[in-house]
């Protein structure tokens, strides 16, 4: 946070945002550069080549009320941190805007910053800086991170006709999740339950990933709009077609149980969203390589399609394309405009 | 924005947030370095030393329902210009995080780009990334800005007794014009009314003072809390005492009327906030340059008092200290937590 603040976090005498900052932030800004966020800015010397992403998580639009504090704010660092790693990133500092609403108890930030501190400590990334205000709104936190390339930041643009297309972890846990965290899929054992209600709280992204992309892949992104979706965004900006073997998309055992096999249901996985896994593609001679990524340990890595000429991307069932609903499955808290 | 949006910002069909984005905001991202925002991140390259600020303004906490869209736009990013300037910096990059109510309309982005786009062509700025989420929420722009030191990034910290106390520009006006914007006021002419609430809606962050700051300053920061705050904040921050001479504090012609030397009113401009100056210390022996600083033109700099052993920030008046309200004047549309 810096010294100067737009307005309190909490209307209370005692939650002076100075105070809050020095009680809460300050501990989290162990880099020098932060300036102890006693100072309105962060200077970072020598910073190189740096990546830069930023993204906003909304109470009852990408988070539920009942979330614990400290999962949506380690949420709030993961979105961030699986942006970075997608593009071969190592994710280094952050900034948070913390809209607090009107009413909320100022002691909660303590909850709010714990889950701040863990992440920190997991992912190596140190807070530089911020801004709190009040809001008569929901409780919003919009974090940018910046990273630095460990071998070049692939982008989207990059496929290639006969390149392999790759997918990390598992497919549709979050979206699945997040109708656990709703009430649904009673069908489900109660261990997959929880299984998928935490991959929906809180993200794993695969930083460990990160450092063989810069080399290999030719393009990538992280996959938080759906499997489909995303691979649709690769497609048009690498201005080829992307065909994804519907019986190859790996899932976890609670997603395996809960589509059975069935390819339809397959489909609605492949365009939930909230996944943070990394789709990229890749020159076939990287095959071996990728495969054999084994400080991916049991996240893995699964070579799920093809790069063709051509546009759009398409699931590829047993008998053929499979027909995809339009708008994809309604996954988030609101609906979608696509 | 980003490729990967969160949320859509508009339910309307028309409304899709990737046409959103490559409608409105990749025409702003002009530097390569912004991947013409199809991508998740921007990649900087050799960033060299990098000024980072945060700020975010919420609607009905630090703009009003009824203020342009366009102004603010441009009010979004000059208080974080303003915060660049203080320290000496030359900004250069930004991301924008932008919630958006629900049921606005999304034609209305094109408004709030337009400031974006014209404040981008003053300010040498340009946009790399962002994000965008619906919210049930008020209207919030959360900008993150990257800037470049010029000589060096003066801290809060720094200033030494028997250093000069200085400001640029005018006190008082953005908290006055505030007060017009509500409806008050009405003893001022309709120009001064005009004049203030153009202050509180457009600050003026002072850019061109920037290249000096960084060589003669020992200590400065952009005075947003009001003067007397933040000259509180750099005295505690530095271990210092500031004494401020109420007669010396300048006015723009506008104020000056409100006022009437009355120094109870003078000590009121000097607690409200939304000024966007500069405030530093700096050596008696800068004296002569800072003076001469033609390139602020009519915008001024101003020696106000200065640093001595001791603590805290005083406003001195013809007969001593003056006793400044606890609290200080409500010059935010919300109440202050201080």
């Amino acid at each position: 946070m810096p010294a100067r603040a737009e307005a309190a976090m909490a209307p209370e005498p005692g939650g002076d945002e100075f105070e809050i900052i020095a009680r809460h932030f300050a501990p989290l800004a162990r880099t020098p550069f932060a300036r102890g966020l006693i100072d309105d800015v962060a200077l970072i010397e020598g910073a190189g080549d740096l990546i830069v992403t930023t993204d906003a998580i909304v109470e009852g639009v990408h988070f539920l009320a009942d979330d614990p504090l400290d999962l949506v704010a380690r949420k709030a660092l993961r979105v961030n941190i699986s942006d970075i790693a997608a593009k071969g990133g190592e994710p280094k500092y952050y900034t948070l805007m913390l809209l607090w609403p009107d009413g909320r108890d100022a002691d909660d930030v303590a909850i709010l910053v714990r889950g701040l501190d863990f992440d920190q400590r997991i992912y190596g990334v140190d807070l530089i800086g911020g801004d709190t205000a009040r809001t008569p709104g929901p409780l919003t936190l919009a974090v940018t991170m910046l990273g630095a390339p460990l071998a070049g930041a692939p982008s989207r643009a990059g496929a290639k006709p006969g390149d392999d297309l790759w997918v990390t972890g598992t497919i549709g846990d979050g979206g699945l999740g997040l109708e656990v965290r709703r009430g649904g899929l009673g069908e489900l054992d109660a261990g997959a339950r929880d299984f998928l209600a935490q991959r929906y709280q809180l993200p794993d992204p695969r930083v460990g990933f990160a450092p063989i992309l810069g080399g290999l892949a030719s393009a990538s992104c992280d996959v938080s709009d759906g499997l489909i979706a995303d691979a649709g965004h690769i497609a048009a900006t690498s201005d080829v077609a992307l065909d994804i073997e519907a019986g190859a998309i790996p899932l976890s055992d609670a997603a395996r149980a809960w589509a059975g096999g069935d390819e339809a249901r397959i489909a609605r996985l492949a365009a939930m969203g909230d996944d943070y896994e990394i789709l990229f593609a890749a020159p076939a001679a990287a095959r071996a390589i990728i495969a054999q990524s084994h400080w991916m340990g049991r996240q893995g890595v699964t070579r799920i399609g093809v790069v063709k000429a051509g546009e759009g991307a398409r699931l590829i069932g047993a008998s053929g394309p499979i027909a995809l609903a339009a708008g994809g499955y309604a996954h988030r808290l609101g609906a979608r405009a696509r």
